[in-house]
């Protein structure tokens, strides 16, 4: 996209009602940050959306059968492929943080770049699945 | 989709030109299989992006920084991101032969879901990147 | 697409652990159903993405400041701009249901598919935001 | 999106040739504003793309068995889906103009969030639909 | 997709209404063919979007700077990037009327393939533009 | 996308190892320009993936079965199908000094809008092909 929306109004902890409070409180404990980041105070004018969102992220993010960093760089190929350069940039760090090199990720993104070429010509040339 | 195209047609081996045999070769020495499958003999129709995608998708899905297991496992999240349900098909048996347990798939597959759900409300709010 | 993977193996409510079978009642007492549809009981076989999935729904659709039938056209414009024809087919079902009738979905059609022909136009053509 | 293209040539009412001109005085009759939006004047470029997507666009939006809010948050939703950053600020004005709250606007935004999460997963997940 | 929805109902020739039978006449005699096909049968539900997207493509298609072979390829390829698997083949079948051959086809394909991928990593890699 | 990540690092030519040069090299002798963009400069941080889509896109993009020009515009619907706005920008350009003329462009733009129109109610109406 090329003409941005004119930014979306921020909500800053110290006029956020309790709900969002709670939320950016948990979610400064959980990541050990001292401060949510601007797509979070975005969505706390929703504080529905905030709660929720947050928590399905916190769940589904947490280390379990793969561990962090793997989440972090699936999350970053979905964004890759969804092209959402925002959350792109977001993951990419984050997944840094949690070890993926540079190599991996110059690997992540040719993969990303090949499965999408590749899901085009499969959906174009329809065949049988392979028993 | 709903109305499937009537099926591609598919190349089979003993009919296939020369330079067609010879990544057909190349493809079951390397996965070490008897037979292509269903989706390269109907690429076989145009030998150059045959060629062409084969020997990307070698030289990419090679285990580097990144493992084989996890290199499939991207290709499948990029897959239910572009939603190619052949493409899942096919990537979710090829990582589970490399390892991919039950458990995993079940949470790549809600990482996607959280992420393609977060890529949405990201494009919605437009924020300052974070510092 | 068009090469439909087998189908996802469905967890019955006889097979299913304590945990579903609490989804699954949920299911059955909110939308007042004899049995959950095929859909969910897929999910089922991930209980963690199948609980937190119902539940993010059930808030998600219950009537609020927009009431059920528009809440489901919304979903039903959405899955329509998706290409994802189980959810179109789902999501209209459930949007006659509440009333939506021969005439609005005729119009909500045409609705999506202007704004999917606008939506590409407005990318080709970045302009300064009105003042 | 992020290294949006030179911004589109946008053609004024004084150089406009006639047809043009005629779109845009319809535009502005029909919309009671003093001026037509950037989008309109960069399409007038193409004289036949203006005038066709106008006459589209004013016969589908006016007001029938939907009402004028329910139709702008409709194009809201899938511009929001198709991930149109100017069109989801353009039809959001809109539909607050037309009466959408913002609490309506939050269901609306966690409707579009929740549908593409699940869009993926039923793409995921082939069942057979039910009876 | 993978669960289509029970096949649309078709309007009938014989069945239709007055301004119904206006479209298909026009479509048999601009394309010269006995019978519309079954996706303007299954619009002419909605009258109104039939004719006005008849229309729209009737006046789109026409050759004029370009041909009509080079139209019919324009709507392949960016059905091909859309995965509307019905869409490819009924514009494959035209484009091939047109004079596409197997060697365009082949070529054609490549391209769209080709741009997915490159799409992606330029959306991956925001850099300023080239003065 | 509105809020772009901080620009991908480009590597220059005096910096770069052996292997880019190579690459950088080609570009500049196979299109006769003084100076490879800015894309290749931030693809060449990937030094393989720089090597494969130039190598992809300079077999691709030659002139065969289909002219220079036409292959341009292939592209540049492509990439206004899928959003890319850099893209779209680099290809109207590229098709531009092939010969693609200012009435070409516009009729490009409203079959590509078309098509996006008329994909999304096709997946919308799901109808048995004809025969």
């Amino acid at each position: 996209m090329s003409s941005p929306a004119a930014s979306a109004r921020l909500v800053e902890y110290d006029q956020a009602p309790e709900e969002v409070r709670a939320v950016f409180d948990d979610i400064k404990r959980t990541r050990n940050v001292p401060e949510v980041n601007n797509f979070r105070k975005a969505l706390a004018r929703h504080p529905d959306t905030l709660r929720r969102t947050w928590s399905t992220l916190k769940e589904v993010m947490a280390p379990g059968a793969i561990d962090a960093r793997r989440k972090e760089m699936l999350s970053l190929a979905v964004s890759l492929a969804n092209g959402c350069a925002s959350c792109v940039a977001s993951h990419e760090r984050a997944a840094r943080k949690e070890g993926m090199t540079e190599a991996m990720d110059a690997e992540l993104l040719a993969i990303v770049a090949q499965a999408c070429e590749t899901n085009v010509l499969a959906e174009a040339y329809p065949v049988p699945l392979d028993g």
